[in-house]
């Protein structure tokens, strides 16, 4: 299933929709018991997906009126997570973006999944133009995959991590390269080169969707997606989510350890390898601009499409 | 005014009281149209602040039922903030926590103030016990002050800031050494070394309370007030919030700069000097203990009082 968050022009509040792609059904007017919010869904959300996943087994979609994508105003997916971590799982991207500053490989990596949150009240949705931050000029995206959170935990082992994994979504997490090596230097954050922004969508695929693709591994599942990164219509990135160093399983249980996991929490899987300017050196075609726009398609997930604000 | 989140023993929502240190009077039924949740108030906490610092001028409240204080469960002053911005702004702190491990002052400190985001998820509030890490040998307290938003804004210059401040109060950044340590080698965070726990309290205390110990000053205020840290009713730290490198509206200007700020956002100060066992060194007493009780105390925002689950 595909799921989004969407709202009409006039509106404030972002309403949960089932979408195939092309039409979107409104899953109050689905279900009328249920919760009209991406973030309401999730609180119960093994729940709502078994209704839900009736419904579209047993094709009563086309019996209620769906309203055509098109004309819609997408948000992310969970437009408001409580929490929003950051991790760094794909090694070639920690590899070359270090060596790129002249940096060895830290053996720490390859002890345990890190991560850092980051600022979970920015989120914006597929579509959406990006403020470029006045004090930048290297601005940078980096192409990931998200996993949204369904299920609350607490110390969740590898082995029952995906149980709690609602689904996932292209995640683009925009950068200041300038403002991000000044503040690093004090040894927190990253922060400031990171928080005017990050954009999500432009739906959450549940799992099941993705079951011709995963690579089951004894600490967790892998998919073979292929991940592509797209300035102006010029592929620039190009990767795959099988060449994930830790499982989204591995990064739940040490999200989760010692600390509770929330419904609608948001976790990045960090940069694939090639998934930013930062690696692939300014002589691609420079940092980003005002009106430049940026494509992230991962196979299975869409496309996610946002515009520098000129 | 001192604000907080309370609740009774049988209820799961904490609800907004004002109080006088000895009787809290729930907010929503000193002013049936207020909302009921200190969340609910920082959203046009303009309009509500002044109504009830009306009520309390006039000496209105005497005439409302109150609550006795002793008897309730009190939460954080904000139970779900919607960011959680922890600073470094005391210059001893930065200076001594580096040289405990062998490392000199960063010059580019001198230069902005830094902040990491860390869980929004993880507040509790006074007397509440803190969960100790399964992987910690090395739990500490980190002594600081809480400033919390009550309007939103976005490049939120220095001289306007004040305007942007609901209150503050005291905060516990519990920090797990261990695992900070390692996590902090691979360049990200601190993360997994500070998620688990974050107390606030007991109470919000709004800046017309602080007007006697005000320090003004060209990029914004600073105040005359003593912190105090004590283990098990020994005094580990002392400090004065005067002593702070960086004042809160020069923090409020970083945070918001190219990212709007929300109602209901916290940041933190950053530690005081002296504020923490690290600063310290273990011969102090060493590292905290299951059981062990830890009170920050601070001049005019009271006390507050947490202890570590057994």
């Amino acid at each position: 299933m595909k799921l989004l968050s969407y709202r009409h022009r006039e509106e404030e509040q972002y309403r949960a929709g089932l979408t195939d792609g092309e039409w979107v059904w409104d899953v109050a007017q689905l279900m009328p018991d249920a919760p009209d919010t991406m973030e309401g869904l999730m609180e119960n959300w093994e729940h709502w997906r078994a209704l839900l996943h009736k419904m579209e087994q047993e094709k009563k979609l086309n019996s209620h009126a769906g309203l055509k994508l098109e004309s819609l105003l997408l948000g992310p997916p969970i437009p408001r997570p409580r929490s929003f971590r950051d991790f760094y799982a794909f090694e070639e991207h920690v590899k070359t973006a270090r060596s790129r500053r002249g940096l060895a490989m830290i053996p720490e990596w390859y002890d345990f999944p890190v991560f850092y949150f980051s600022n979970a009240a920015a989120f914006s949705g597929h579509k959406a133009e990006i403020h470029m931050p006045k004090a930048t000029v290297r601005l940078d995206y980096e192409l990931e995959i998200a996993c949204v959170i369904g299920k609350a935990g607490v110390d969740i082992p590898v082995e029952r991590a995906a149980e709690h994994i609602a689904g996932f979504a292209i995640l683009n997490d925009w950068s200041a390269r300038d403002l991000q090596l000044e503040e690093v230097k004090v040894g927190l954050g990253p922060a400031k080169g990171k928080d005017f922004a990050t954009s999500m969508g432009p739906w959450l695929v549940t799992p099941d969707e993705l079951e011709g693709v995963k690579i089951p591994g004894a600490k967790g599942d892998r998919y073979d997606m292929t991940m592509v990164a797209r300035v102006n219509g010029v592929e620039y990135s190009r990767g795959n989510f099988r060449d994930i160093h830790y499982t989204f399983a591995e990064m739940i249980a040490r999200a989760s350890a010692d600390c509770p996991l929330y419904p609608g929490d948001v976790i990045g899987s960090g940069t694939v390898g090639t998934g930013c300017i930062l690696e692939l050196g300014e002589e691609k075609g420079g940092w980003l601009q005002p009106g430049d726009v940026v494509e992230l398609e991962v196979e299975r997930l869409g496309v996610l499409r946002n515009s520098i604000k000129k």
